[in-house]
């Protein structure tokens, strides 16, 4: 089959490899109707990540249809009692890794720490997956990763993006405990802190108040439904966010904050946006060595710190639904539909963040 | 009136005082019933906490009978239709702050963070509240400070308790989000981490792992339902403990834990004891700079630390309730029960740690 | 003022009548933008309630600016802390009924069994309210019972809706407790049946699946997001929804039915719906003497029956939020927006059922 | 081995019958420490209920030793990961059905309707379970029906009454969604009218009210810490308790009821003490054809009425933990602790009525 593989840092290619087979009674092969590319696949392409295996066929983002299933995936189905699950034929959505379902931390809903997962298109001494940006792709576990695409999303690309950042906004609105009424605040304008401020207020939030650097974010920021704050590109100054967070609070302070920026002063800010009480959502990747909140500030401002993976298999369902209700919104978000032949090309713009790349799905 | 006054560091004096009058419309007047000693009212006692005034009646936890209320107290109860609240003549108990019900914080649920509230037995520069430790007490915004004490409740002391170290345990139970079949870690053995552990076994708990360096206090841990773990007194290894909680959860680790010891060994012992997506409640007063975990070992695993003051007045009702159930175990922490004018000897053996003084209640 | 008027039986005046005047230190005066024309306000109109006065204000249903607020109503707005609440000059929308706010079942969220409330609209021995559909009307309780509208909703019509009928749909998904991934039955597609399939897919639901007789409002119906399954006109049998339902369920039934049809057969057949351990929701008015559904079968399969009349005023505000997230489909159902002079011609039209006549907005 | 087996009407033998052995991949074989003998195994030996075979091992309340379990038993134990679940050896409690743990109403938590489910102890047609009143009992889908007793669950009584009536205690006070603050009535003041008493104060009620007719059965309820109320011996009126309610709610009403008496007027009386907003839960079996509350009286009273069979299976976990923290009153409720081979007095005193036959342990 065709696939794109890594050869290297920067080196991308678009060749054939084996089509994948059946290995473990578990497992399904997903024909793939389209995958994405994300800004993750980026780490190891620039060699910021290492490790991974030449050949190893890239992307953790895919939709298809199930073309074949272990006996045992589909004993499990079946076990389901009738008419639960999916079989051969079926179109599916797979978050970023596998999950067995059945493990401690699977049950207790933190599907993407299994401890038996496996990331998407990552393998490394001769072990781990191939990923998705191929025709076809194996996967383990298939009854317990897979999501079924309901009929009213049809456009593969809202189930590639509810696979993916999607699933981490509703997974910010859910670490933030928004709840009806709040006013909240978000951190970040990218893609993820988009579809949270649109997540927010579906979740009941009274008004979304969101914080950038960039003139351009901030206007994508509005037109998801947040009051646009401009922050100073430097310093932890919240900037013209108080004001306008202490104007619809009394002077209280935001319910909630996500902050889906990464950086230091992103926590900082977002700390002094919440009111006594707040909760402060962390879905970007850190590398400081604390958070810059003592612990005697958050006693006493009752303030609550959580960070973490978004558990994508357990929160795609949801993001699927949503998904359907935002399509316009949503959809916005996908810059460039491809070839999955023009692969090579597409990991070179989007990782040049040539203007205008946001989302890239390719299709083999 | 009698009372227990401030006269300067490691003096308090027995001596008689003007009767509180009302001062505002919604104050009431309480004749105390008996008042709590308590570790904090040795702060100022020892000058670890600066500022109080030469004169000001000590104490924050007090039962007693409501015997005048201002005219707009008594409107406002009965503004919430007949027989809610409380009269003239109703026996009740007191959080240790003032909290005036309506300002943003006090809907929230947050009393203790009320805009307008007072800590009872604090006044400085002219301002603030006399406390209880004295034969009255006025309490401002009484409608919605005070609680009224069910019928169940017969001695004052399991009302004292509910009122402070009660109404923390469940606050960090709270805080802990501690759910059915859950296994908890208590770090601290000091009497709210003891009735935190009974508390979480009433929310759920399968178990509760309880550390300490204290051989009495792991002992009285057991007694309150848990398991005790012994940690070794330096560092910050969880000690026997952490193998206690892998036991128990198939080598995952404890769905929460409540630090109730407020060292940055605790908190990192407490961290250690956690399975990914665990739930970190801190209910004691810290005073380093961070906290000890950083942004990237929070998102790699899940976790969510969450800290604060108490709020007393809103858990209170809950509180009284399971005293009343747990009454033997309550009680068991009352060590003292003394005259009013025995008041600055408990001051000099409650505050050199005499042995056998746990908890002191005074009855003017 | 220019106002509608009860003059008899299919008799309504557009007449001159006194301007309303504060009355009660907690009134509003509210200058109407837009007041809405109901089903229920026929009931009176055709004689089927007896007992309102001639010359009342009709109309439960209005959106406007207030003018006027009583000395108590800004003190309790006051109360509440800087920035909450509303002021002169603020726009707001209305429940049906006035309610105070701090009696027991404002307290429990039932705002409509208000104990002092009372229907806008109705006077009956020179005791209740006018209703909106004139220049101002009176508000009682005005800081309890006005909600101020948000920014995002500009159109008036979206208001009135939020105020009636989109709340009975937002509380007949309360009532039947509509989880994520539930399969839904919603029996009955007029305006509530439709806004509650929405707000049942905006809670979560995998799948609606809606019944009715009548081909166009099954045609709504599918537009609003569900399944359309047609119901023979006669009998209990709920025809093709049972087969449609059993097939997204694996044979079990529906998680929960939504009852918005006011007969004993649409009881019946959501009950018929529903698998073991269902939610049945009744938000339409009924008048058979018991539900048809017996204890024993209830208990043989863990059913749950739930009734009431919708607490708009705790709604209003996610009603208002559902509406700004949902406006195409909500203003869908608004059919004429005319003066109010044009009222008696509304109501002749209205009443006769005409063709297109779904909802009706005046604006004086 | 030994067991009691049917055999007729009103005849129930102690006699030698084959040990059950293995029969399907998820049996368990549990050595029987103790059975219990309960009020609905009068039902088929009164032969009120008709069909059982003769020679049925009776019993459907046992607690005892793994000591053998099948093979997919044990994988499916060892899939959920390490340390879950239990193995031979454990020491068990059985609902009062087997359950799958896979069909759609084992997910929805509906455990006692499993689609796969069996009763223990009744057989019919060659087909079904023998019971626990015997040495040894043949345990289906082991792995999901069986739950170990934790090691603070020192005398099997408790485990007993945990997997039958106390089940049935919590299911109730979860039917009626008791929460902080409530006052709850409790129709009928058997034994799980009782422990639904102190079910509905551990879950936050303020104060229940407790209805009986019967001087013995009040002075049980004040003892398990309700408000005893005389109900008189006839007709609908809820006596005495309507009273106690009111004075207690503001003249409101109840916020819950639990009826556990299985009449018509049971339901009237708890309707009755209802506030609007109420919500009734019925967990006694009912044979009228309707409830005796019309959609209409329901709909103005926003009243909710729910039925249903204790889903024990789900809810053993908490009333393990319940009956430890509650265990004096608990164990107050066996009034016999007998050998086996007792078995048939045993059914002919119980079934007698004979004064103090309250509950029956059997111990091989």
């Amino acid at each position: 089959m065709n696939a794109l593989t890594f050869r290297g840092v920067e080196n991308v290619a678009f060749e054939t490899v084996p089509d994948p087979t059946l290995e473990e009674p578990r497992d399904a092969i997903v024909r793939v109707e389209v995958a994405g590319l994300c800004g993750s696949d980026l780490h190891p392409y620039f060699g910021r990540e290492v490790g991974i295996e030449r050949g190893t066929v890239l992307g953790h983002e895919f939709v298809g249809e199930v073309v074949e299933l272990g006996a045992e995936a589909t004993r499990r189905l079946d076990d389901a009692g009738p008419g639960s699950g999916f079989g051969v034929g079926a179109r599916v959505v797979a978050p970023f890794t596998s999950n067995c379902g059945t493990c401690a931390h699977c049950r207790a809903g933190l599907t993407a720490r299994c401890q038996r997962g496996q990331l998407f298109g990552w393998r490394e001494g001769g072990r781990g997956l191939h990923g998705g940006q191929a025709e076809y792709v194996r996967v383990p576990f298939a009854d317990a990763t897979l999501v079924p695409v309901p009929e009213q999303v049809e456009d593969p690309g809202l189930a590639i993006l509810a696979g993916d950042i999607l699933s981490t906004a509703l997974f910010a609105v859910e670490l933030a405990a928004v709840a009806d009424d709040d006013v909240v605040a978000v951190v970040g304008c990218g893609p993820v802190g988009l579809l949270a401020i649109r997540a927010a207020l579906a979740a009941g939030a009274r008004a979304v108040v969101a914080v950038d650097t960039v003139e351009s974010r901030l206007a994508a920021a509005e037109r998801f439904g947040a009051l646009p704050a401009r922050a100073p590109s430097g310093g932890v100054d919240p900037g013209e966010a108080l004001a306008m967070v202490l104007e619809r609070t009394g002077g209280v302070g935001a319910d909630a904050a996500i902050e889906a920026a990464g950086t230091p002063r992103a926590t900082r800010s977002a700390a002094a946006l919440l009111r006594a009480g707040g909760r402060l959502a962390a879905v970007a990747v850190h590398s400081e060595p604390n958070p810059g909140l003592s612990p005697a500030e958050m006693y006493d401002r009752n303030l609550t710190y959580a960070a973490g993976r978004c558990p994508a298999r357990r929160l795609i369902p949801n993001a699927l639904r949503f998904a359907a209700m935002n399509d316009a919104l949503v959809l916005s978000l996908i810059s460039h539909r491809l070839p999955l032949s023009s692969g090579p090309e597409a990991y070179r713009n989007f990782g040049a963040r040539a203007p205008g790349w946001l989302k890239v799905l390719l299709a083999p």
